[in-house]
């Protein structure tokens, strides 16, 4: 089977993109899953019902989250009740939303789905480590096909964990620094992996806000509204192929979609 | 003219394939300088004379560093009397070696060359934004092709430079991460922009170092040396294109070499 | 001459004491200056205008600020105008406001102020090293008494500057950890130091905020309003006796006033 | 009951303030245990079992440690072997060493003793909190005094845990920052706090070490030996007295010991 991820839909212009081309996407690559990371999607910093709700509309089978989770409150109840999306796993025990899910696949192959936050330069948050090997232990055990989204800033966490997962998941894929690493790969045990996936959204930006604003503040210290920007929008994104009876990955690819100006 | 800059070479498998591979680099691809980041060349961490020395004589015609500059304290005798290697030029005033110098291409033009530091989740230090003003107003004014290595972690820093010197330098290329991102482009003032170049040494390996170890110490706590890897060994840079008229990039293009297997 | 320095005011609280406090501590330790850290005060981050007045009706002579100086936009007017409110020296050139001052105390010394950002565990900032010598040369040479207000977290970092400015101001005295120190002392220099004087607000709390909140937030990642909190309001500062003759301190001691339960 | 901590012990002039003073204390100040904590005691950094044994025979009664802990592998065995001495409990399980223990003070009483990890402004670890509840559920339920030792950076997460545990054991004292908070207190539900003790060892010194050293590397980045320093020893600590029937705490005291000079 095959999947999309999609890194990091940043506010308007990235949801924008992501209903345009979503449709298209699957049919031309013949994915049978689709999933994203949602985190920056509303305003550019987390989710709200209305977002999640469009989004699944537009054809995203699941979505992971990162850091920006709960930024918007309103998304309890969908962490709560809905079943194609995840919070970060290593949140304590008590955060709102499931720490891992199921979703069937157009070819019917039943995919098993997290995302674990990283430790390093980001805020406190328990064993990503101990909390994979309890999640992958959570799923059920003819779940052979499993997806691990894993939102960190360090390279060198993102390798560990594509090294500490090798031969256990499908794809060990990174998202949180918005730019894409060239560094896809499957990693000798079997598993696909890359440190970020990048992110979709305005690429005439800083990480998805506005340059001026950014630079200025940067600069001057005085503070100013990091706007999400707006040009050069581009969907970015990994394709994974995968053995369905093994849960191995097979192929991975880079994926980076762009608006065509009229 | 054309450069290449080879991101941080790490150990004895970095300095080995800058050494087989330099010259043939040259020749295939018509460079007329070869830049190289050479923090990590001794066992992982700083630089000696000794392997400054090999370095050049490998062919690499200047020497950027990063934060490991201050590693091997033999270092500093290369770095006050050798006019082809910089310190970030962020760091204090009276820290050991050049902030900028001059090199002269093989098509004989003359490249200032530079390297910053990055301030986020990195050691305190000196803004690199002024820093960079000041270095570039210190280069005579008829330097036109300028090369900036920014030594930094976070993306967002690392866009924030290209932005702020977009149009001011030939080329702002990214190390420190080790990992090459996928993100190499022109920006729209003409400066060849990408986040991180990448690492120059084995790739079977966390970030350079031996996987079984960085991922015991990580998983126990329990310390162990994280010796330099063996396998896999690549070398990682980017090629850019130069009008030597403007100074303004023309073209950019990542570079994997690896060597033939026998 | 006799001076106060009061810590970080943290909200409506920790203005109420100041203003039941200031006149009746003046009176009480015969005290010729009183210099508060204002950067908490208007609802626990930044200030405004109008809570500016308030403090210097009060009786506060000068004021000074940390890492959340722009908190609220509206004191940009008075950071420009003002000549007894300082913002931190080692903000970037252009931001709002003086980076020292000077101001005259009651028996009629002229008093240089200024403060300085920490760059451990904070966000990237410019050296408070440099930065002082500069400001320090700036002052006019016949102000002996200089009062440093180094806002910082980490207790090595605030040290190297008590030993760095030793014999060359009047008093280095920390802010920011919003906990006095128990290290209150005149350095071999002549200089009064002590890494921090607490803070003025609610200590039934966590550093000013409520309890409760805090501590739900931090066991379950579920996001609550950290609002201010109310009880056990004590003013902490120091107060620091200096020869004005040379400019060194003599005595200092700690101060913890509480409103006495009616 | 009544029990001494005492904070961090740098190097041979906190193990020597520690071995002249220990009886002399336990004397006069009628302790009935003696806590320490040991991090750096070995050349500023780690434990040795040399080391380990010269405390036990001082009459140091306990150890706790920090993030040092593994600096010296030497210590081991001491760890595994030793009943007396704790591991920050909030490593990973595989971790060498136990994550609590009780010994019998002089009067009779067990008291349980246990240390964690800050995960604010420090190397990634899991979650104090969680930790604390298992280790508090773990010891059996008739010891009744409890200590712990909170080996912390932040004020904030000092507090938040000294309220988390408030009622639960008998003292939360922090250790790690080197310099003793003024905020000793019994907090509301009965457990004795302090957001730091202080370190045992030279004050005339940044933190322990070398002054001209550390000011030195911090002005110019040119790296020195952070050797330990020598003069201004001092033994800080904390005295709490415990009501042995409820493990709450009666009374809190500072100590600052200093050497006669003849
Ligand atoms: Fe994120
Ligand atoms: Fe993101
Ligand atoms: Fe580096
Ligand atoms: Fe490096
Ligand atoms: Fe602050
Ligand atoms: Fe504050
Ligand atoms: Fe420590
Ligand atoms: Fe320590």
């Amino acid at each position: 089977m095959r999947l999309l991820f999609i890194g990091d839909i940043v506010g308007k212009p990235g949801r924008e993109i992501v209903k345009h081309s979503v449709g298209k996407l699957r049919e031309e690559h013949s994915l049978d899953l689709i999933i994203a990371n949602a985190e920056n999607s509303a305003g550019g910093s987390g989710l709200t019902p209305a977002i999640y709700k469009e989004l699944v509309k537009a054809g995203v089978d699941a979505i992971t989250l990162g850091d920006h989770v709960y930024r918007r409150k309103e998304i309890y109840t969908v962490l709560e009740r809905e079943e194609n999306i995840v919070r970060p796993a290593n949140l304590p025990e008590e955060a709102a939303g499931r720490t891992w899910t199921t979703v069937t696949a157009a070819d019917g192959t039943i995919v098993g789905i997290c995302c674990l936050l990283g430790q390093l330069f980001m805020k406190p948050i328990d064993t990503p480590w101990r909390t994979a090997d309890r999640v992958l232990a959570a799923m059920p055990s003819d779940v052979k096909v499993r997806f691990v989204d894993f939102h960190v800033e360090a390279t060198s966490e993102a390798q560990i964990m594509g090294r500490y997962l090798d031969g256990r998941v499908s794809a060990v894929l990174g998202t949180h620094t918005h730019v894409p690493t060239a560094d896809e790969c499957i990693l000798p045990g079997g598993t696909a992996f890359q440190c970020d996936v990048g992110m979709t959204g305005p690429h005439e930006s800083i990480i998805g806000r506005r340059i001026d604003r950014v630079v200025e503040t940067t600069l001057t210290s005085n503070p100013t509204p990091f706007d999400v920007a707006t040009d050069d929008v581009r969907l970015n994104g990994t394709i994974v192929d995968i053995d369905v009876e093994t849960g191995l990955a097979i192929a991975i690819e880079r994926l980076c979609y762009r608006e065509e100006k009229p």
